[in-house]
């Protein structure tokens, strides 16, 4: 019906791996990409100057940053600085889990998407990380796509808005894989849950563990800069 | 299977009408309640006092407010200043319409009861506003509700989230008269678009317009303060 071709995406960008893989693949759909970020109150704000060099590297149309301060409802490692992040692995939902922040960030995206005239939404889940956050499973996309479309006056027209999961099924190592081979340069990526604010990475939090497996899986040359 | 008496409910309060009235049914009801109010960048912010005020006047255990800056995205004459509130009824869908405004409040209250333990969240919306705002139908709640349980380490568990829109089929004249027998101080909210620093109305806007025909039409006394 219709084509990627010059048609408008947001795409949620947090300065990871995932994302950058997510909006190279979205960019080689030959989707507009309109990159969105969240300044939430965040230990590992590195993220944010990495977001912005991500989107720029990329092509993006207009990168934005939202301000939403998630540190007033808490409850998570990553938003409370009296909750510190584990440095080896925990048993159940990590500590490191930021309540509805799924929700909440691809609401906004759905905000801006309406705003923009864009029907499709990027997000870069992935069911590794399903194993311990609700809102990475592809139940969980399905269900807020539904929603979205009763939420919106857009989504109560002709065109449905879609949310693409592209990395939803594949492992760390096929996604680093993935984006090498659409020229992602993940030297410019901040995966740690505490890199220091020059964006160096601590190589012991989850993220880094799950990052530093993916290159070694992939047979790839890991780039990131370690300062522990 | 369980009474609401003691049971923790986080209830959004916008500093209006219609929130202050359901906070008064939730507290009615038994919840202990958790007030939740949002400083996203909106034209009136005399409504943030007013969110205050009503929350303390009807024994809220906890007002919060969330910073969330919905002007990055704009699109609305609520967020972006560019825009001219209307002071007459206009065709379609009101330009005063914030893109997904509805959906980004929800999640962010779904993240707070995640936090508290809380499985309740109470909203303010009704089919009056469903003429003009898709996320006021009960298709959205219901839409929601689903999805908000497949999004939280929560709603995995055997307590399911729920989303109450106790005014979903309310005239404003009825929901007057409800707050009014639960001792709701109307004096207290603002619910103009445009209203001064001091929470005076402008008497013009839809949202004044929809408040003074509701007392009109229930035979009791507005105590509104109008600047124009």
């Amino acid at each position: 019906m219709h084509t990627s071709e010059n048609r408008k995406a947001v795409v949620l960008v947090s300065g990871g791996l995932d994302s950058a893989t997510v909006l190279a693949v979205a960019r080689d759909a030959g989707y507009q990409c309109y990159t969105l970020s969240f300044d939430y109150g965040q230990r590992h704000r590195s993220e944010l100057d990495a977001s912005q060099r991500v989107s720029r590297a990329l092509g993006c149309v207009v990168h934005k940053t939202v301000v939403i301060d998630l540190r007033t409802i808490g409850g998570s490692a990553l938003t409370d600085e009296g909750i510190a992040v584990p440095e080896k692995e925990t048993e159940g939902v990590p500590i490191t889990y930021v309540p509805a922040r799924n929700t909440v960030f691809l609401s906004i995206a759905l905000g801006w998407a309406e705003v923009l005239h864009a029907t499709d939404i990027f997000i870069g889940v992935n069911a590794v990380d399903y194993s311990g956050y609700p809102d990475c499973r592809p139940a969980f996309i399905s269900a807020f796509e539904t929603m979205a479309n009763l939420a919106t006056v857009a989504g109560d027209g002709g065109e449905k808005f879609r949310v693409h999961a592209p990395l939803m099924n594949m492992s760390k190592a096929e996604i680093v894989q993935l984006g090498t081979s659409l020229g992602v340069d993940y030297g410019l990526t901040v995966s740690c849950y505490q890199a220091s604010s020059e964006g160096q990475a601590c190589g012991l939090c989850d993220s880094c563990r799950l990052r530093r497996q993916g290159f070694a899986e992939a047979g790839l040359l890991d780039p990131t800069k370690y300062y522990k």
